[in-house]
């Protein structure tokens, strides 16, 4: 069977493990050019941590509910699983996914092409939660805080060690897609991914997706804990004087799996480009490939269908050039709110949201 | 044909491209995972640069051997290539491979196990060029220099750009086994790993085997360039008072190539564990293998005879636990000299010389 023409997807390629980009905590991703099916592999997901992973007893574990609610509330891991439960599929992207393209390099794990996944979880929804407590009609915030803790690192930080804790507004909390997960892919969460209870906020970049949640707050005031704003934020220019804001959903972005960066391919052979394509806030319909550093563009087809907050897989059959030597790759996704993926990175963004058109460098050689 | 007991040598894999550690100057390093052959074919090979790669004319391309001697030499590509050659097998390591491994982490590309390949150079012996020149009698030192040039980043740092410079001793310089190399696993050398010329100095970290050589110089005092002593560089408190001396030759080492970290495995089934060790000064005759996060060490075998300076494949063929769990696996080598590989990082040689057994965490897993 000829490896170059079935690379699509599909391929009964086995998990091969991850890509060490930070050692204790734990930050590995995925080899992104061993992505196939729809659905990524558990053990091939992305693990992104900000402090050591904390080991927790399902037993003694609560999930409490407070701040401006009616009933505060005092769960167990066993009454979370004992309630009706919704599953959703959903992309993961962390917001520094592709920092290592940046030039020059921006500080941060250098996350390449696999700091991203698609997973099938499943959960309570939150707004199920959100009713029992009651809330307050000020809300605005909900304060999502895990048990992992630390001392941050970037400026301006906090002068002692903080729980990691992200908001997302009262208006999202309360959609249905909102879960409080116990199951990635049909498995309980493992303790990298948040055993024994996580927030997915679909559409978010990962950071809103709170992992060893054990206590959610009702705020009346928008959140400005240390990673809403020193970390995972953006400085927004659209009304003058540049404000901070904290980052919140995934922006356009499309990812070359195959072939990776410097891998080698024959000439004047059929080879298919293979990759994915997602985004936070409106749907991925259209697909465009370019063969030579971006002179020009020609349009892939889509392996999935559209759904919302899923990744779709993509693929472009490519006759490789006859001519030998060095060729630059790109993605370039639009969406159907009819825009596109842009030039360059933003500074705004600083060490985030890279979400131009990465090149993959790739040599045509003869064998 | 089963995966798990196939996977220890000359499988079928094809090479599948580079991980980006940096990107621009291009920094990237072979999947270890993908470790086959006892040559590591070039386009897997680990690529180190400082700076932007130098894209030099043969045609106009002058290696200029100069300093301490009676006979200024400014030799051609063409004559380079027309004068007998020689070939050898050496195993090249940047010094900061395996950085990744570090806690807390050091500054620099956080290479994991893929700074390391094994290659066959082709070219002529440095002495050879070094007896046409004739040194004098009191030189000591042999600069390399090459074409790439730029404003280095470590403290203490020179006030403006500078070429890429090592010296090697005159007593090693003469032996040999150091080349002035065109050819890599018998195909030039491409822009990446140093065209039109190259030194290679086998046993020492990669960082002796200049890319992209245009000037050899004889000098009688100890060099003490930038990368000689700011940069690769470490202090030895052998004799009290710490003294900043320049890396040389590579420490012992071993690294487990399959399985890869985080990797998943079926429970109570075959799998051949199987890596490659190393060293600059010793030949390595021992591995052993820990399946237990050191509690406990069992011998591997060796896939290659002794060769000195180009690396030892080796394997274990281990029945993984029927009970589930998260295991470390870890190698230690022996070297002919009785040492083993040490404990831990040795501070003293700061974000280089990663040389102590690196933990490779697996979970076993029923499918």
């Amino acid at each position: 069977m000829d490896m170059e023409t079935e690379n699509w997807a599909g391929t009964a390629m086995r998990p091969v493990g991850l890509i060490i980009r930070q050692k204790d905590p734990n930050n590995l991703e995925m080899p992104f050019d061993q992505l196939g099916d729809f659905i990524t592999p558990s053990e091939l997901f992305y693990i992104r941590s900000h402090f050591p992973t904390p080991e927790l007893d399902p037993g003694a574990y609560r999930l409490s509910i407070g701040g401006a609610v009616r009933n505060e509330l005092s769960l167990r891991y066993a009454d979370i699983r004992a309630m009706p439960s919704r599953t959703c599929v959903a992309t993961l992207e962390c917001a520094g996914n592709s920092r290592v393209f940046l030039v020059p390099p921006e500080p941060g794990a250098q996350w390449e092409l696999g700091a991203v996944g698609n997973a099938e979880w499943t959960g309570v929804p939150l707004f199920v939660l959100l009713e029992h407590a009651g809330l307050a009609d000020d809300v605005c915030d909900l304060v999502l805080e895990g048990a992992d803790r630390g001392v941050p690192k970037e400026e301006p930080k906090p002068p002692g060690p903080i729980s990691y804790a992200r908001s997302i507004p009262r208006t999202r909390a309360m959609e249905p897609d909102v879960l409080i997960a116990y199951q990635m892919n049909g498995q309980d969460l493992t303790p990298d991914h948040g055993y024994p209870l996580r927030a997915i906020v679909p559409g978010h970049y990962g950071m809103a997706s709170v992992k060893w949640l054990t206590h959610i707050v009702a705020a009346t005031q928008p959140f400005q804990g240390y990673w809403q704003t020193s970390d995972y934020g953006y400085w927004d220019d659209s009304e003058g004087t540049p404000v901070r804001r904290p980052l919140a959903e995934m922006k356009l972005k499309s990812q070359i799996a195959r072939p990776r960066v410097y891998e080698r391919l024959e000439p004047g052979r059929p080879y298919t480009i293979f990759g994915a394509a997602w985004a936070g806030v409106t749907d991925v319909i259209e697909i465009w490939i370019s063969l030579d550093g971006g002179s020009s563009w020609v349009q892939g087809e889509f392996l999935d269908p559209i759904s919302r907050h899923a990744w779709r897989r993509w693929k472009y059959d490519w006759i490789t050039p006859a001519q030998p030597g060095r060729y630059t790759l790109l993605a370039r996704a639009r969406g159907a709110d009819q825009r596109a993926q842009p030039d360059g990175h933003n500074a705004n963004f600083g060490s985030y949201v890279i979400d131009h058109p990465l090149p993959i460098e790739v040599f045509v050689a003869a064998p």
